[in-house]
């Protein structure tokens, strides 16, 4: 994969592998991470290595700069006024959203600032998310004549309805701890905790069965969508399958045990 | 549209408007505001009046009298004892509940006071609700022998099914902070800055462009209710489209000019 | 129907009948309550007599000794490994939590200490619960290479899925404050005061319609699967249904007398 790049030839999305993490950075500082088709490209991209990669286990997203992410190009789509450049441009978002949770691997948010539009969808799409005190969320489209409907779709599942619909028609902010209260992130922390609570959070789940975490996460967002006799059919069926891997006959042997488990991963 | 008259000749449901805002007054004082066949029907000609109206771009549904709603009319349904009475009526009510999410314009509720059953059912299914801190919910029709299955409805999709189950199998109140807490209304203010902050949240919405709130309330519900990625592939379309309107052309190039945008409207 | 015994020839599933109360216990408590193949069937066979017992107005599932329940029997688990009794144990364990839902009684889980996994996963499912302030859930399978899958059915009906997702591949603990928030329970109270408030909504739900509280329960649970057209649809029909029962008269006709109502039931 030869890496998609900003105009001073630095690459637009940061990668960086630490004892099983990987860090994906939104790497377009000056334009406040706006996600532009290229931008989108690069992290399809990126999750597909990822995806492919037994030795990521949990993923970091972050974005370089002043914001997290400030959601799409205005001024990329302004410039391309078309009907099929729109619908081009807006399908290659949502596809990027549901690799997010497609992916074997949680991928957690580390939103430091501001996220806004398709950046807060883009956190409402991550599995886990962990926010600076000073970070801030709105689905400000509207302010410009866009409904974020394609971000309405992540936030409407994150919070109840009426809190997410006041956000999508009046465009205004909420704070972290608002956010944390609505469901759309995990953990609030001080700025300067932000990477030792990201790094915790990624460390407890790299300690479990890489196995065992994939296939829970795929069956986790399957079930959500079904009628409940079908989702426990459906998990039922996981939970044999899961409990006849190496992993789940070690991990029951090490705690019976009482010893630590060593697990084979996926 | 000839109006619905009260006993008295008084209209049933009062319409004003005032800066592209709708106000809609259920005006049976007398009987806390119950929906009786005649009321449904008042509501639902008012709501098909105002959907066809483009200079309205928000409706506040408010209460006459010391209750904002207390429900259906249980003389009239007692005195009305036959199967197809009843099914004609509930039919006619969930009739008015799809219609409140189906018309373009933003619903408002106005919360002074008491919402029980059917009413707690008309604020639940309002987009956006601000209430008195004095306002109290129920859906008491459990306590007359009459389990509110339809407002279980709107209930169960404003707030966690443990929650709502416990409303319906008690009819115990809950007050207005904690319908707050759990979703069932936006915003909570002393009665006396009711409706100022009614007004607010109102003039908020009526600076945006109606097109893209229009096509975006639509949106909204629709995706809800599909998988996610369903949601996606719908609500792109959407983005497109919205994106292809005069509305967001001029957004966007207003907030490049750092200029208020001037809309055209729906 | 005869008892499923322990070792010991005590019962493995308790039952007491108090004033239209069914108080189940479950009496493993060396295995700190958890759920073996045997265990599962007695709970079953408890459920399907209590369903068709007119008698029984409220179901109280409760646990005997230091833990509500700690979730699957590891054990047996390990000693039975074929992907055969994995399907058959967990499709026995699908089939009681929609049991739980599926029965006319209201279901109070009374958590008086921790509940991880299936044992988190039977709170969830239950329609009701109240927890002492000791309490604490966790669905931990993740720990042993056990992603709980089938658990995350309930969890993520119960709380938000950035919430429910973090426990699940985190397995940490979360507190009864804490899993009130969320939604995963109704009330929490002093360990001392648990039998009382358990008690003190049993009675709240004994005094109403058990004809309204079994046609709501069920409908309840059906419209939460539905588009909202066609959840209105069912709903007016059960209103509809209910409002000819016998106990809907009696009900309104009391209300309007301003007199204490007498139910026919079920």
């Amino acid at each position: 994969m030869s890496a998609v790049l900003n105009q001073d030839d630095s690459p637009m999305v940061l990668r960086e592998d630490r004892d099983g993490v990987a860090h994906l950075t939104l790497n377009r500082p000056a334009q406040f991470n706006a996600l532009s088709e290229a931008m989108l490209n690069a992290l399809i991209a990126e999750l597909d290595a990822i995806a492919a990669d037994p030795a990521v286990r949990v993923v970091v997203l972050a974005g370089e700069g002043k914001a997290f992410c400030a959601g799409h190009d205005l001024k990329e789509m302004r410039g391309n006024h078309t009907l099929e450049f729109q619908q081009a441009l807006f399908r290659l978002c949502g596809k990027l959203m549901c690799k997010i949770i497609a992916i074997p691997q949680p991928v957690i948010a580390r939103v430091h600032s501001i996220a806004t539009a398709a950046g807060c969808q883009l956190v409402s799409m991550c599995d886990l998310a962990v926010a600076a005190e000073g970070a801030r969320f709105a689905v400000s489209g509207i302010n410009v004549g866009l409904f974020c409907s394609t971000p309405s779709v992540g936030l409407s599942r994150n919070m109840g309805r009426k809190a997410a619909f006041e956000m999508l028609v009046t465009g205004e902010f909420i704070d972290a701890a608002e956010a944390q209260r609505r469901g759309l992130i995990n953990r609030v922390v001080p700025l300067e905790q932000l990477d030792e609570e990201v790094a915790k959070l990624a460390a407890s789940i790299c300690t479990k069965s890489s196995a065992a975490i994939s296939m829970g996460k795929q069956l986790f967002y399957q079930q959500l969508e079904m009628g409940i006799d079908a989702a426990y059919q459906t998990a039922a069926e996981t939970m044999a399958c899961n409990m006849m891997t190496e992993d789940a006959g070690e991990g029951i042997d090490a705690f019976i045990a009482k010893r630590k488990p060593v697990w084979k991963g996926r």
